[in-house]
C-alpha cells in the first residue's frame, strides 16, 4: 500500500470560519450544526471559505459469500443487478446525484463474477469476499489491495478536480462484515451491531448473530491489528471506502460518510490511522443498530434524521446540498455590523 | 377574507406513490421517513408523482412593539435592515434559496416604518404590531387582512407557475407573539413555549415570560377564536404565514414549515380550518422551546435536526433538495422486478 500522511486539522482555518459566521448578518450560533459542519469543513480543507463546485460518489461493489449461510434475506445476484442498474441511472443513488448535481464513479472491488459492465471500473481483488464462517474472508495482501484500490480512486477524483467527496457501496451480505468487524473494534456485543435486514425476521436475525459470533471466533481478528480485521471479517468495498477516506484526507479533500458500512469503514480507517476521521463528515443517522453509538465514539456529528437504511451513499449525497448551503454563508453573507438602512 | 376551501388529502395518489416505492429498485421500507415525504407530498398534490420544477420562498416582514418593554435583545431596527439586506441577496436565507434554485418573495406586511425597497412587496397591514402588554396587537379585520395578504400571495406565486413553497419570516421580537400564540392554542404553559433569544439572559428570559403571561391575562383571547387569539397576541407575519399556507392547501400547493414561528402560523391554519396541516410539510426540528412538541400535535414529521433556530425560512428551504430526491425516485428509479443481467 502507498505511503499515506494525514495532515492535521486546520484549527485556524476552522477558526476563522467561525469567526465569519459570528460577525454575518444573523445572531451568532443561531444555524446549531450547520455552523459546526462549514467550521468542520474549513479545518479540513485548510481553507476558511473553501468551495464544492466538483462533487462526486464513489460507489464500491463486491460480493459476500457469507450470504450462502443465510446472512441475508436478498439473493447475491442482486449485487450484480444493481450495479447495472446503477450504470444506466436507474438508481436511487444516481437519482439523488442527479439533485446534488454531482458525480458518480463505480468500482467492482470484489463482485462474484467477471463482469464487463460500461461505466464500472474493474478493480476486482477478488471474485466475492470468502465464507468468513470457514476462514478468512480476504487473505492479509488482498486487503491491503482493496485499501489500495480507495486511494487510488481518491486520487483519481482529485486529478477530476473533485474537491468534495462522498463514499457509498453495494454488496448484498456486507451488513454482516460490517457488524463483525464493528463488534471487533469496538468491542461492542454482536447483537448491538448487526442489522435486520428488511426482509428478515426475527429468527434469522437470532441465527445471523449466532453465524456471526462464531465466525469471529473461530477466524480471531486481532482487535489491534485493523488490517487482520479487515482481512478475517471484513469485506472488500469496506477495505476501499477507508482506502478512499484515506487517499482523500491525505488530499484534504472531505469525504461524507453514508450510513452503517460506510460508518465501519470510517472506523477502519482511523484505527489504520489515528485521526483520520477529524477529516472525515457524517451525514445522517441511520436506523441501522450501532450506527449512532460508532459515530459518537468517533465524534462525528450528524445533521439528517431520517430513519434511511438503505446505502449505497444515499444518505452522504442527501447531504451535498446542505453542504453548499453551508459553505455559502461564508462567501456570500455580509457582516451584520456592514448593513445599513441607506 | 376571502372564502377558502381546503382539499382533502389525496389518500388514493398517496397509496399509489407507496406502491412504486415499494416496488422500485431497494429494499422496502429503507429510506424510512423520506418515503414518508414523498408519499405526503403525492397526497398533498393529488399526483401520484408530482413535479415542484419552480419553487419558491415567501417571506413576510413585520414589527413588533412588545420589543420595548425588553421582549427581545435585538433593535427593532434589525427587521428593516435585514429586509433590505435580503432585497439585495445579502442574507443566510438568499444563500440558501440560490442552493435550491427557489425563488424569493419579500412582503411587508406591518414593518415598523414606511420603507421603499426595490424587491419588496408593500402589503402592509399595520405598521408594527401594538404591545400587546398594554392592549390587542392588532384589531379583528386587521388580523384578517394579515391572512388575505398570505392568501393573496400563494395565489400569485402559483399564478407565476411555482409549485411548491416555503414560508419565512423576519421580525424582531416575534417569539412573543409566537410563544403567546402558542400558549393560549395549544394550553402549553408559557415557559415551554418561549424562547431565550441567543443573546438573552436567564434573567431576562425570565422577565419575557412573566410579561407574555400578563399580557395575555391583561388580553384575554379566547382560545377557542383563532382569529382572536391572531389579533390579541399575536403578530402581522404570523398571520400571513398561515394565510400562505392555507392559500395554497386550497390550491394543492404544499408549504414547508420552517421553525418556531411558522409552526405556530401552521398551528394557526390548522384551528382555522381543521385538517389544514395535513396540506403541509415539516422541514427541520429546531432548538426553540416547545417546537418539537406542537410538530408532534400537528402530526407532521421532520428529517432535519441541526438544531437551527434562525428562521427566514432557513430550515425550509434547506428541505427543497431533500425533496427534489425524494419525488425524483417515483420518476427516475424502476421497478426491481424489471432488472435483469442483460
Amino acid at each position: 500500500m502507498d505511503k499515506i500522511r494525514i495532515p492535521a486539522f486546520a484549527e485556524e482555518c476552522a477558526r476563522k470560519a467561525q469567526e465569519t459566521l459570528d460577525h454575518c448578518a444573523k445572531l451568532p450560533g443561531s444555524l446549531g450544526r450547520l455552523e459546526d459542519l462549514a467550521v468542520r469543513l474549513a479545518g479540513i480543507t485548510a481553507c476558511a471559505a473553501p468551495v464544492f463546485a466538483r462533487k462526486s460518489l464513489v460507489l464500491f461493489a463486491a460480493d459476500h459469500n457469507i450470504v450462502r449461510r443465510g446472512a441475508s434475506a436478498s439473493d447475491q445476484s442482486v449485487t450484480e443487478l444493481q450495479m447495472r442498474n446503477f450504470a444506466r441511472g436507474g438508481g436511487v443513488i444516481n437519482a439523488f446525484c442527479r439533485t446534488a448535481s454531482a458525480g458518480m464513479t463505480l468500482v467492482d472491488v470484489g463482485m462474484l463474477r467477471d463482469v464487463d459492465i460500461p461505466n464500472v471500473l474493474c478493480r476486482k481483488v477478488v471474485h466475492a469476499a470468502r465464507d468468513f464462517s470457514e476462514g478468512p474472508a480476504m487473505t492479509r495482501s488482498e486487503a491491503v489491495a482493496c485499501l489500495q484500490v480507495g486511494i487510488d480512486m481518491a486520487r483519481r477524483e482529485a486529478a477530476a478536480g473533485v474537491q468534495l467527496l462522498a463514499a457509498g457501496e453495494m454488496g448484498i451480505g456486507n451488513t454482516s462484515p460490517a457488524a463483525a468487524m464493528a463488534a471487533v473494534l469496538t468491542g461492542l456485543p454482536m447483537e448491538d451491531v448487526t442489522a435486520m435486514g428488511l426482509t428478515m425476521t426475527p429468527e434469522s436475525l437470532q441465527h445471523k448473530i449466532a453465524l456471526l459470533r462464531r465466525a469471529v471466533a473461530l477466524n480471531a481478528p486481532d482487535p489491534a491489528d485493523p488490517l487482520d480485521v479487515l482481512a478475517k471479517v471484513g469485506g472488500p468495498e469496506i477495505g476501499a471506502m477507508a482506502g478512499l477516506m484515506l487517499g482523500a484526507a491525505s488530499l484534504r479533500i472531505p469525504v461524507v460518510i453514508d450510513g452503517h458500512i460506510a460508518t465501519v469503514a470510517a472506523l477502519l480507517a482511523e484505527r489504520l490511522f489515528p485521526g483520520a476521521c477529524t477529516m472525515l463528515v457524517g451525514s445522517h443517522v441511520s436506523a441501522a443498530p450501532g450506527h449512532a453509538q460508532i459515530m459518537a465514539m468517533l465524534g462525528i456529528p450528524t445533521c439528517l434524521d431520517l430513519g434511511m437504511r438503505l446505502g449505497e451513499g444515499t444518505g452522504a449525497v442527501l447531504l451535498f446540498p446542505v453542504i453548499d448551503s453551508a459553505v455559502r454563508i461564508l462567501h456570500e453573507v455580509p457582516p451584520l455590523d456592514s448593513l445599513s438602512l441607506a
